[in-house]
């Protein structure tokens, strides 16, 4: 068993689905990063929040056995607050608002004691942010990046250098579009694994995701739910449950056995948060759900005898 | 082994895709459906023609092993002629023209001969045409129909009431969405079952197809490939694929292994038809490239021991 470092937001989130409204609610790519993995192993945050931030939801990541001595508290300052709507195929937000406030000048420290973790996840930021943290860990055995269209758009050769020095991308099937130039898939992967990830995981929402790696690819659809009420936070839960199953392994492993796994383990993971607005579907959960929910992906995709 | 009728189009395309352009080829639901469940069992055709299409082209149905007593040919009269165009995503055709032509009166009249055949696919026709070739039928074994959105915008009751005499829907994610009157698949599938069918197939291109029957969900992925032409047949080369491996079994079954395997061969056809422009990818097409292809699929699924 193995740990993960990850960086990326802690953030308030005002959604809106046709399925509801939530205003204010707790979000932010490290909050459901972390407490999807931290069902598999120990997870340690690198983040920022303002002084509007409820202490007993830092409390919370604690009590789930998740490190924050890397939040950074800005006592002069507001947390970053997003908000977004989603309309009937819950594919695509639409962004309403962005307030950066404290990640605006945001400079990412890692704590001493996390610095030889060996599993590191680069969640959605500034590129440089994103080098940064990484150029301040030593030697990590696996490090995975994900990103969004706002840095594709501005600032994609730091992008394509921070994705160089990571051993998998993560990334949304519009986005790897827009990052790579390239409408197909299968080339697009191709494309990323010349810069240097050999590991490609496309997040394909509804439908699930596909794995690229070796030359093979791996495609598990989504699981079909009849009530779907908002997919925030589900790329990053995603994430985390594939590092997190990745982590979790006695010895360490990318086959194509381990990463096929991981992947329908970050779908498994997903498949909850979407099920509610926030992260609270996350909070609870027991690992015979977790289980039982795996068995619904086999039973999903099973053919062949 | 058992036999298939087929009523649905044979037509001209005109096609419009960023990887090329077919002016006027082969096309039509009927030709896509038949050449691809040709490959399972022999095909029967309910179709009709105009004076301008090709004798040789008839020749090559019989073939195939396609029975054409069923195609009408019209002295005075063309042909069906479609014209659409296709965005990057090639998720959905944009129509430009549509010369019914020959199908503005056509009624469908099914040759005794064909009368007692266990299998029917009603292609993609007025929902009033569908109900009449069905009423020709004598108690066929397995009924499939299928539709698209000029039909469910202008005649959805008609069609409802055809969809309830058949025992599976063959359908575009999108088109179900539209029929149903419900965004979520799950529950649009579960308002299909109530209408009729038990069996419901849903059609999404790119993301392979889903299954529901008995309660139970099966999804399989598209295969991606890194060069994909024109998707138009691909849904009718589908149906011919499913169909076809459901008719080719010794004893009749709709178990949940046959209909998943079925669901698994449409795909492993579509593939073929989607790589180029028409249905030339369909006909010299040999049974091992077949097998191969869908040993791809298991590859591109498997992840449980």
């Amino acid at each position: 068993m193995s740990s993960i470092v990850v960086v990326g937001t802690m953030a308030f989130d005002t959604i809106e689905t046709p399925f509801g409204k939530a205003p204010k609610i707790l979000g932010g790519s490290a909050n459901y990063f972390a407490l999807s993995a931290s069902h598999y192993v120990p997870v340690r945050c690198v983040s920022v929040v303002g002084e509007d931030y409820p202490a007993e939801q830092i409390q919370l990541l604690k009590s789930r056995g998740i490190d924050v001595d890397g939040v950074l508290h800005m006592k002069e300052g507001k947390t970053f607050h997003w908000s977004g709507a989603y309309g009937y195929d819950l594919a695509e937000a639409k962004t309403l608002a962005t307030c950066l406030n404290v990640l605006e000048n945001f400079e990412a420290k890692v704590p001493e004691s996390y610095r030889s973790t060996p599993f590191v996840f680069l969640g959605n930021l500034a590129p440089k942010l994103q080098s940064s943290v990484l150029a301040q860990m030593k030697e990590p055995k696996f490090v995975a990046i994900d990103t969004m269209n706002f840095w594709i758009e501005g600032q994609r050769e730091a992008l394509i250098e921070a994705i160089s020095h990571c051993h998998a991308l993560i990334i949304n099937e519009g986005e790897i579009r827009q990052l790579t130039r390239t409408f197909n898939i299968v080339q697009a992967a191709d494309k990323v694994r010349e810069w240097g990830p050999q590991i490609v995981v496309i997040k394909r929402g509804e439908y699930g995701a596909a794995l690229f790696h070796h030359g093979e690819a791996f495609v598990v659809p989504g699981l079909p739910l009849a009530e779907v009420k908002d997919p925030t936070g589900a790329g990053d839960t995603f994430a985390g449950g594939f590092m997190g199953y990745l982590a979790s392994q006695h010895q360490f492993s990318l086959s194509t056995k381990t990463l096929r796994k991981a992947v329908v383990y970050g779908c498994v993971m997903a498949s909850f948060t979407v099920q509610d607005f926030g992260f609270k579907e996350l909070l609870g959960l027991k690992q015979e759900q977790r289980e039982e929910r795996y068995r619904r992906f086999v039973d999903l995709t099973s053919f062949h005898e």
